[in-house]
This record gives structure tokens, sequence and C-alpha cells, in this order.
């Protein structure tokens, strides 16, 4: 996808945390709610959104068409600041920690020069009828080590 | 709204028909159903994020900073192609009637070269509680004509 | 499901129309936009989920258990009252119109007395890969012509 | 709201916990993803659609009735056991822990007879701009440690 930003480019971009993958979008009218800012919900649909592209790019596809899929265990989001119709902004992610076949991914959105949200999610690797975890391909740890810098 | 693309740039992508307001994007994890392709209702937010950013450039805003407000009074859609995850697509709309207070926009869904989806919204302008009609501002309405070719 | 009502049900509530099929709801929090009431898109939804209960029900599975699917081919929503956070509603359906492979199911939402939307789409009976049309199943036909009252 | 359960009646379902606030609900299509089972950020809009109910009826009306709101300023997910299409449920929420102007709501799905997810999410009052905090009332004080039994 030529949308989803590299490490060089975010961090041409100023951003500083070793971000490995970002997406660039604007806040639409839809992810409003009754109190006309960016709903909650919303915040974690950005999340999925990059850590599908950027799981896929490292070579943990979502679609089945390797014996592997990924599951999400647990995520935790904060909230640090409100946001409004039409703003610009940039949500990023990189894996921080890789186990035998669980990681945790770290995500973080940044608008406006300013943090407005941060998040985490347990990750676990498993076969694709997700009835038993499987350990994360060599090909994939090396890319999280090396690139992202994920403790081990 | 940089992303908003106007007359001009939709027509130097080769793309016919006059419309005067684009938006490039491109399929998401979460626009997909259990059918693994784009969920039917999911054009018609990517119609309303158009015509959000559309209506207020051409001075009819949705957030309530002028006594002004519009209803959509129906909506017609038409499924032509499937589309899938990661696919790149311009959502494209011109207004084409425009009566005392009621308007008529057009939408199209131009993805890999083939209109994926059509649709038409019938819009009415109303005062800012929604309870009566009130006519097209004519700054407005010269837009609707001379930009959208609009029918009178 | 036992959520679903039928048509003896709907009548007994007192709702005109012939309607075959039914679901009783409540607007929720996440239905509303920044308008504070219920987004036009959000119709679309509770229409699908009738449609999809309703088809399953009459013997057109969603889940590919038989080799039969269905796609939607044009919907179109008329917008009448708008509807706000805790509204009760009942959101109804049946098929009045049916030809060789594609039929017409008609909608509609009823809340504290008064209609609120209506709806109509066509559908189209397809193989599993919606390549091709396929005959609506003679044991739905029935259905839909005596049940339903559908025009042939 | 009639559909919001409370203390007695959660516990009459044989449901465990203290859980003071309940709502049953069944899967829909919409609320499937791409994998066939309910997507992980569905069930955040699961425990937003109960709190808000359960706020209300405690007295932190969502509304800006009264000079007070409440912000969300983080939430954790813990997803237990996938769910599928029209699989009843029932989500579950209790203030557990209460501050100055903070309190803390935890939350279950329960699907048949197992626990499908949990969650937990630290709130803040506010006032009506969420600009500063402001105390918790003292009547909804006293329904938070008496009836739900929040720690303070």
């Amino acid at each position: 996808m030529k949308q989803l930003l590299g490490k060089d480019q975010i961090a041409a971009l100023g951003i500083e945390g070793g971000w490995t993958a970002g997406l660039q979008d604007f806040v639409r009218f839809a992810e409003l709610d009754a109190l006309n800012h960016v709903n909650n919900v919303v915040y974690s649909t950005w999340f999925e959104t990059l850590r599908v592209l950027y799981m896929r790019k490292i070579g943990l596809a979502y679609d089945g068409q390797a014996d592997l899929a990924t599951v999400v265990r647990s995520t935790t989001v904060e909230y640090l600041k409100p946001m409004y119709m039409n703003q610009e902004y940039i949500v990023l992610c990189r894996t921080v920690k890789l186990g035998r076949s669980s990681f945790v991914i770290d995500y973080s959105v940044v608008a406006d020069g300013a943090v407005t949200a941060t998040a985490t999610t347990l990750m676990v690797a498993t076969n694709l009828e997700a009835t038993k975890s499987i350990p994360v391909p060599d090909a994939v740890r090396q890319v999280m080590i090396e690139q992202d810098g994920a403790a081990t």
C-alpha cells in the first residue's frame, strides 16, 4: 500500500518514537459522536486499519494466504485529547515486545503536534483456525527485532 | 481540506462526468463484511464523507455556523461491482438538479477504471432546527449552476 | 431467532401493511451522529440486520451453507422523521415483488406510532461466487407469494 | 429503558459477579468482520451502549441536561472467546472503584454460559466543556458504593 508510511518517512515528518508504520488521514463526519468529537471506539478502528496493513507488510497476512493468523488477546487505549471534524492526524505503530508466539504492538495518534491517544495490543500468532498458538516465523521475528527494536 | 479534489483535478485523472468534488481512498479491513467484500452500507458512509466536505466547500456548512442546515430526504444506491480489501478508489459527486430549497446530488465510485457504485440523494436546505425548508442561498445556487451544471 | 417477529405478531401490535418480519429495538448512543439524531446510514444497517434474519428464515441463507447467495443490486431509503437516543422502534420488511431470480423487499421503521423511514431493495439470487444469477428456489417462491403476498 | 436489566434481574439469570446493569442482545451481521466472527472493536461499542444507559440511570447524564459530563480516560478489553452470527449474549457492568472525580467501571460479556470478553474503563466526571474534573455528585457516589459495591 502506497498509503503506509515507513520508518524513514515517519522520522522525516519529525515524529519521534521509532515508529515503523504510519498512516495519515483526517477525521470524517461519520467518526464523530453526539458530543461532536471523535468517538472513543473509532480510535480502535484506526489502530486496526494500521495494524492490518503493517502485519501484512512484515509477513503476517490477515487473509489466510499462509497457514498463519493473528488474534488480539487484549487492547488498552488511553485518550489524551479530544479530536474534531476534519482534523488531520497520523496513526503510528511498532512491535515493542516479542515472545515465542505472542507480541505486543504499541500505537500512537499524533494531530497538530500533540499525541491525542496511545494504545497497546497483545497479539498471538495462531493457526488459521485460531485453535492453537504457533511460533512467530523467523523472518517476521527478524523484522520486529531489527526494524522495530522489539525487546525479546 | 487538501484531500478534496476539485473539478480540474478530477478531469486530469481522466475521469469523465463533470464531477466537481472527489476523494481518493482505499478499502480498509473494517469496511469488509463476513462475505469478505465491502459492505453495502459502507458506500453510503463514503458518500456522506464526500458530501459533507463538498457542501462545506460551496457554503452549506454542516456544523451550524450559519443559520442553515441540510437534510437528506432520500437516497438511492446502485451496486455494480464488489470491492475488496486495500482496493483504491475515488468517490465523486456533483449537484445535478436544483429547486428553490431542494437539490439533487449524484455520486459515483470508480476503482481500477470501472464504476463500482452510483448513487443519488435528494437534499433539502432547512433552518438549523430542520423544522422548515429555506431557499438555497444565491451564492450556493451560482456554484451549483455554473460549476456543477445543475439543471434548474 | 426468537427476536424475529412474524406476520401475526406484527399484526397483533396493530401495525398495518402485511409485514411478515419485524425486529424491535431502541436507538443506541453509537447510532447518533454529531447532529444528535440517528445517522442516515444507520437505517440501512437496521434493514440489513432484519433482511439477513428474514432471508435465513425463509431459506435464503447468507452463510453459504447452500449453493445460493443473494446480492443487493440497489437500495432506496426515504427519511421521514428524525429519530433520537433511546427511542424504541420496530423495523419491518416483506417481499413485494418476485421475478425469476430477482425480488424486491420493502422496509419500514415505525416509532412512537409514526413511520420514520421507508426503504426498498432489489435483490438477486446468485451462485455462491455471485458470478451468475440463479432462480429463486420453489420453496422460497411459495413463501414469498403466499405469506408475503409478493406480486409475480 | 425497559431493556436495561438491574442487579436482581441479572442475579436471577444465574450470572455471578454482582453486576448491577445488563443488556441482552444478539450478534448482528454488521458486527461480523471478514473473519466471520464479531470484530474486536464491536465489543467496545457494546460496552459504550450499556455504560451510557447505566450512567444515565444512576444520574450521570450523557446529554448535558445537568452541568456534568463524563469522559473515558482509558479502556482495556480482554478477548477470551470468539463470537458468531446470531449468538445471544448479555453485556454487564458495575462501578468497582471510586475516587473524588474519577471512577472505574468493569464490564463482562457472557454468551452460552461462558465469559467471552472482559473490560475496564477509567472514567472522569467533568464540567460540560470537559475542561476540568468535578466531584462525582453525592447521590451518585451513594449508588456506586451501596448498590455496586465500589471500593473508595
